[in-house]
């Protein structure tokens, strides 16, 4: 029988593992590489970085150094990120984040930050190209009897995680409901070429795999137990600009739909992480589609809403990262949700293969397009990272439609988001389709460069940097190679003069 | 009984619609959306484009406009795209081209050019987003009885161009061995989503459709006989540049076996186009690896001679494109090779579920590279188009190892391939795994933006440039955002001052 002290830790063997997080942190090798849980906010441990971060500051207050890599799904909350940053405890990070602290301390030069696509990563630590893993640290919602775990609010690179790491922490959260076994689906199908066989999903909820993470009992070091909420993420109400982005969207949806380029309940729907993206599928709520499907990263408030109401039927996702509210009928309706919703693998989330069979519609965030259509999802001018391309480059580049979103300015109207060349690209000219703002939406599909710069002028600029842009571009157009028109000695101006003046306008 | 004159064509309805080349090209209307073959150099149609531009020519004469629009599988030659370009003939071309009449043309802005992904192509065009097409012109070796046709040198994207056009003219090319017949696996198992199906090639090499292509034979207008050879792809023997860049590439695979991250055969090759890809497939003929897959896009002299010669076991491609010395032997052996080589369809060689699957290793040229691993591989000085994208980015972003090559210098040493901040972007910073040069490899996996640049620097610049963008990237470190320093003023100045000068040197 097992002498579990919790009726979610059921492996007697494991059960005689529980400790204190400050004890199992004590495990933890200076300068190791970590595979840590956490998607967007969910399903990141919560206590034991916390201890390793006290741990790291005492080590630092005695003279020794300590720093550890820090791998995950993607962000996590601060207790994660933030705890560690704080203490400069992390030497690398990969391969997505969103914490001030952390991106403090990358954009000082202290933390080495690799920003990788969401679908790269299991593979990468697979084939050996980012180095050994000593430890992984995954939260998890219990272990059964045989040792399986049921998976916590995000699957991530768990999966990978558990399997590479020489040894295992286990914090088993008590908090989330116990009814989401049974809502993930862990496909232990993938192999290293030359042995890849076809991935058989043909239809963005099927279920392919099985609903628990497994490990190896004896590589498991520490049970921590834990009772504790994710990251509360809040969403903006929608605003008049976000309302705007989301009815172009529909609005052109409305439209393909009519010229039979789409289905009548669509195709799948990705959409990345913020407001703006919430707020287009909250504008779902009131439009013409039904019985839609979802094949995203992470599921989100907007998103839930959408399957509450019925608009969507399920949904596929490796996280679930919600505001308080949207938590509550989350956990209120675990049963009906439960039975709409799969969690996944990120490498299964994301995958190319999929987001091209399924056939996704993407709709993701930016910081700033050009006129080309280049498009920047991470630099601050150039420089200066933000969060990292975290899937969108998996979606835009494999989906079926691929939008681009933004409000046309920032910084209260200083910034155009529409320049005449990106500080930094990562979703090249060849991948985009769609630019949209509250101004407009440029349809980008079919156009050479120089019809692509008219439409985003007219499109999507804002009226205030309008004339600005395109008196750039017809200048570009007086002399030079016309493929791509640029004046390069003032192709990046903008940004320079945004840097020196905190704003772009002359 | 057919009544053919030619024994290639054995289909009685079509043998009655053979006429000239004129009389097929007075079918096309203008305005056309033309889907023409053509892949590299090979399998385009000889006679129809150069009867076509005789066409356009008189009606511009007459004081009438006559332009169309261009689609193929990928380049040609001067009988289709420098003849159309030479007429004006073509308004919109796409997805690459590599022909110097018509590349004077885009950059003129005479000719709207799309540059896509090759494997985007087929799909981009069955969904509608690139307008219907009312005509294919497409060269085969020869009808079946049945009407179905054996492809010719190249597959590109016949399949879909002989599908979704409203009318077909054929070019029976009566040169190329007949014996080619059965080298070709044209998958039909293709669909739109939302039922799109897995593909079922789990080996590059394997059989997955059948050799021919189909036709409905009431939409052919026209037969053209020909008899004539494709463009004669020359390579410049490997030089010194080349050769240091292949023994630097073939000593990192050969550590990569060492230490397990590749097998003994490593996976399948893929190569781009150009003398320094092809000098790197050279470089394998005395290299250590046997048993050697290729799954490619083109299969150029470097390939056959490592089949020739039992390196590799066999290959599989879109197209090939040869010398004439290399094609005397193709058809010398064509029994031998037929055995050994596979063509498909230009989406299912550059299939992202395919070369992620199989595990291809990438090697494609570029014009340049930055310090932090961003890649141009289209544009020179940020405005002229070279030739296009190709499938590099098929390739680059799904591949097991993605390695991009050029010499460190061009034009006589006055430009430097490695430059403070690419003048286009082709493939980001999140693409790229691996960057040679003649001066040395920089392998960039695990690393952090501004370690990426000191190995660059280090490994892959020429001793002319080197200092300067060490004093670049020094210098970029002393103020501002740290995660990827630039000097945005000055990162655009080395193209600047070649546009001005003609080098990039100060």
């Amino acid at each position: 029988m097992p002498t579990s002290s919790s009726p979610r830790i059921q492996h007697p063997g494991l059960a005689q593992k529980i400790m204190s997080a400050a004890e199992a942190a004590a495990l933890i090798p200076a300068g190791a590489n970590i595979g840590m849980s956490g998607f967007t906010g969910a399903g990141y441990p919560k206590q034991v970085p916390q201890a390793l971060a006290a741990r790291i500051e005492a080590e630092h207050a005695a003279g020794r150094p300590f720093q550890v890599n820090v791998w995950t799904g993607a962000s996590t909350a601060p207790e994660l990120d933030g705890a560690l940053a704080k203490v400069n405890g992390i030497h690398q990070r990969l391969p997505f984040q969103s914490d001030p602290i952390c991106r403090d301390k990358i954009n000082a030069g202290e933390v080495h930050y690799l920003d990788i696509h969401l679908s790269h990563v299991a593979q990468h630590a697979w084939f050996g190209f980012l180095g050994p893993m000593q430890v992984a640290v995954v939260e998890v919602l219990g272990i059964l009897p045989d040792g399986r775990l049921i998976p916590s609010a995000a699957v991530g690179n768990n999966k990978t995680w558990l399997e590479i790491a020489d040894k295992v922490i286990l914090e088993v959260n008590s908090l989330p409901p116990i009814e989401m076994e049974g809502m993930h689906d862990i496909y232990y199908g993938t192999a290293i070429p030359p042995r890849r066989q076809p991935i058989h999903l043909t239809q963005a909820t099927e279920r392919i795999g099985e609903p628990y993470l497994r490990v190896d009992p004896s590589k498991v070091i520490a049970v921590v137990q834990t009772h504790q909420r994710d990251r509360d993420t809040a969403f903006a109400k929608p605003d008049a600009v976000s309302n705007q982005i989301a009815a172009h969207i529909i609005d052109f949806l409305a439209h393909e739909v009519k010229v039979g380029r789409l289905p009548k309940n669509m195709l799948p729907l990705q959409s990345g992480v913020g407001n703006v993206a919430n707020a287009v599928l909250t504008g779902l709520l009131d439009g013409p589609f039904d019985e839609l499907l979802g094949f995203t990263e992470v599921l989100q408030d907007g998103m839930l809403e959408l399957i509450k109401r019925g608009k969507m039927t399920a949904a596929s996702a490796t996280a679930i990262s919600l505001s308080s509210e949207a938590l509550k009928d989350f956990n209120e309706h675990i049963a009906f949700y439960r039975d709409r919703i799969v969690l996944r693998p990120q490498e299964i989330s994301n995958h190319p293969e999929l987001v091209r069979r399924l056939g996704v519609i993407a709709m993701n965030a930016m910081i700033e397009a050009d006129i080309y259509g280049n498009i920047n999802s991470t630099h601050v001018m150039g420089s200066a990272m933000m969060n990292g391309i975290g899937g969108s480059g998996d979606y835009a580049r494999n989906g079926y439609l691929s939008f681009f979103v933004t409000p046309s300015v920032a910084k209260g109207g200083k910034v155009s988001c529409i320049v005449p060349m990106v500080s930094h690209v990562d979703h090249t000219e060849h991948d985009t389709q769609i630019i949209v703002t509250e101004q407009g939406l440029a349809d980008l599909r079919g156009l050479s460069p120089r019809q692509r710069a008219q439409v985003i002028i007219d499109k999507c600029a804002h009226p205030d940097f309008r004339p600005l842009l395109q008196d750039y571009f017809d200048r570009a157009r007086s002399k030079g190679a016309q493929h791509t028109p640029h004046i390069l000695g003032e192709a990046l101006s903008w940004h320079e003069r945004c840097l020196a003046t905190g704003s772009m306008l002359p």
